[in-house]
């Protein structure tokens, strides 16, 4: 029991839409246990209270956090406890309301918001981003793993060239998915200062999703990805948003996916690919205009996420000439330990 | 009986992919009765056959025609049946091969291809187009609305003063819709022929149907739309492709229908609308993309398809500057007269 307590150092929680991760996280942010729960923001348990027992509508939250770390706070009760995503939303247990653009990175580490459960136990509660530009443009949960992949830079080797002529670094973060986001952040090297300027996002997953499963382009096509294994077919579709023929726009060039189906250029499978290249090149090639509009030219790019979609993405983003790609693992807890760090929630540890 | 004989010069069905839609035409191409089925190629009844029938796989083909016009045929057994659509495709009745750009619009109805009935009726089968350009592009049924749509042109008007310019016009013929096709076509005034050159496929219909019920982008909008009546969330939506916040593409402005709503200056209703508008924008910003790469400029743009989802378009249209826009009724009917005329099946009847 004492030996666990000494142990735990932040108890960290990944509380998105569709799914809940705890961490808990020893010394220096080691991965001590990791714990994944189905009980996203969305996907509460229903939990049935009493009469008078005072129901505020938040008991779903309540529960799931107990299941998920309750036992971990027990044994070490002075360990902190810190959580991201869409359990700050509006829909959330506490709302943290978005912080504006520009910022600096530091900064989102010293506006948590609190909630503090049944039993007396504050949980700290990281605030989303919010680009008021001419679209809004809004995040809860990736400015955790952009912290994290931040804190993996080596800010002490010897500044590359690049980094010569520049006092300031531009990096692009990119994190793939559902909802791709990519994130330019600047980077001041004798500051040793990173702020968040700008960031895109793209529905390109989730619309990916929805054409295979709802539309005429995923007749035919097997029910899921082929392991990537047809290159060809995604290569040929990654580059078409760059010729003449791509200037008709995704509404358009998606049709090529069936068409080429009905000449007998592309099989059921190879199509699938076909048109996973074609929505990631649509999303690479605008992001490319979006950053030249911007005069945003960074010097590297990491890449956060699911591993085959880095891949993926690495691929339609050395065809577009983007090739100083890194990838980043385990942002989110070491995000959240980064911030835990910035609020002063671990002044006793070493960071 | 004697009387419908003497009425009935076509039978003209419209058979695409969801629904089959029969026409009775009387002389000079009058409706005289219309039918609507359910049974679209992809939707045919089962027929159960008895044994060493000879069952060719489509005995749903020959039952739902009987039930579309088998007594019409009955009381008129010399009037020529045509029919156009996804009928003809390589899942139709008789595939009725592709005829590739740039086409005479004459030449289609000299190139129909027939299917003979277990009764011995001939049905005649239009073909449909294909565009081998670099994404290749093809339509099924729509080539007979263009035809259709040229057919009510008054070429013996005056000339209007851009056409007094150019002895050749060009006419751009918009076909809104689940899979909205553009369609390019050359009118030489002295030999009153047609061509069709180009044409353009852009799948607006069906991804906003799949973005609204299969995305997060749906959530809190109603089920259906609201008859258009927020025009300023739909005008608001159809320029943004023109900012430069819209050349971060589709797949990324999108989401803005999503923020739009989450900083409260959309309703539900309201994003519909916006979602609706922002398509079309993308889309006929991209059309206009396409015509002035091709240098086709249009001196007439010709609309054909639903009557509120026209409304819609003319709006858009009106938005990027073109604003000599039509919109052509009974298309579909017009044009499988206009083909019987040219494959010469009306011969004994003034077109």
């Amino acid at each position: 029991m004492n030996q666990a307590r000494c142990q735990t150092q932040l108890i960290a929680l990944d509380w998105g839409t569709s799914s809940l991760r705890a961490y808990r996280l020893g010394a220096a942010g080691r991965v001590l246990e990791l714990r994944s729960l189905p009980w996203g923001v969305m996907k509460l348990p229903e939990v049935v209270l009493p009469e008078n027992s005072g129901d505020d509508g938040k008991a779903g939250f309540e529960f799931a956090f107990e299941e998920a770390c309750g036992d971990w706070i027990r044994a070490a009760p002075h360990a902190p406890v810190i959580a991201a995503g869409m359990v700050g939303s509006r829909q959330g247990w506490r709302e943290a309301p978005y912080l504006s653009l520009p910022i600096a990175v530091d900064r989102i580490g010293s506006t948590l918001s609190t909630v503090h459960t049944r039993n007396g136990q504050i949980v700290h509660i990281v605030p989303g981003l919010i680009e008021n530009s001419a679209l809004p443009n809004v995040m809860r949960g990736e400015e955790t793993q952009v912290i994290g992949a931040l804190s993996m830079l080596d800010f002490g080797k010897t500044p590359s060239r690049a980094e010569q002529q520049n006092e300031q670094n531009e990096i692009l973060i990119g994190l793939p998915g559902s909802h791709s986001k990519w994130v330019q952040v600047r980077i001041q090297h004798r500051e040793v200062q990173s702020h968040i300027e700008h960031f895109h996002t793209f529905m390109t997953g989730e619309v990916y999703a929805a054409l295979c499963e709802h539309t005429i382009l995923g007749r035919g096509m097997p029910t899921s990805d082929v392991n990537g294994d047809d290159h060809a077919a995604f290569d040929r579709g990654v580059l078409v948003p760059q010729t003449p023929a791509g200037r008709a726009g995704v509404l358009s060039t998606i049709f090529s996916t069936r068409t080429l189906g009905l000449t007998g250029e592309l099989d059921g499978a190879g199509q699938r690919e076909y048109l996973s290249g074609l929505l990631i090149g649509h999303e690479v090639a605008a992001l490319q205009d979006l950053l030249a509009e911007q005069r945003h030219r960074p010097v590297r790019v990491i890449l956060v996420g699911d591993a085959a979609l880095c891949v993926r993405y690495t691929r339609a983003l050395r065809a577009y000439g983007l090739d100083q790609i890194e990838v980043a693992g385990q942002a989110t807890e070491r995000g959240l330990w980064q911030l835990a760090i910035a609020a002063g929630l671990l002044s006793c540890t070493q960071p």
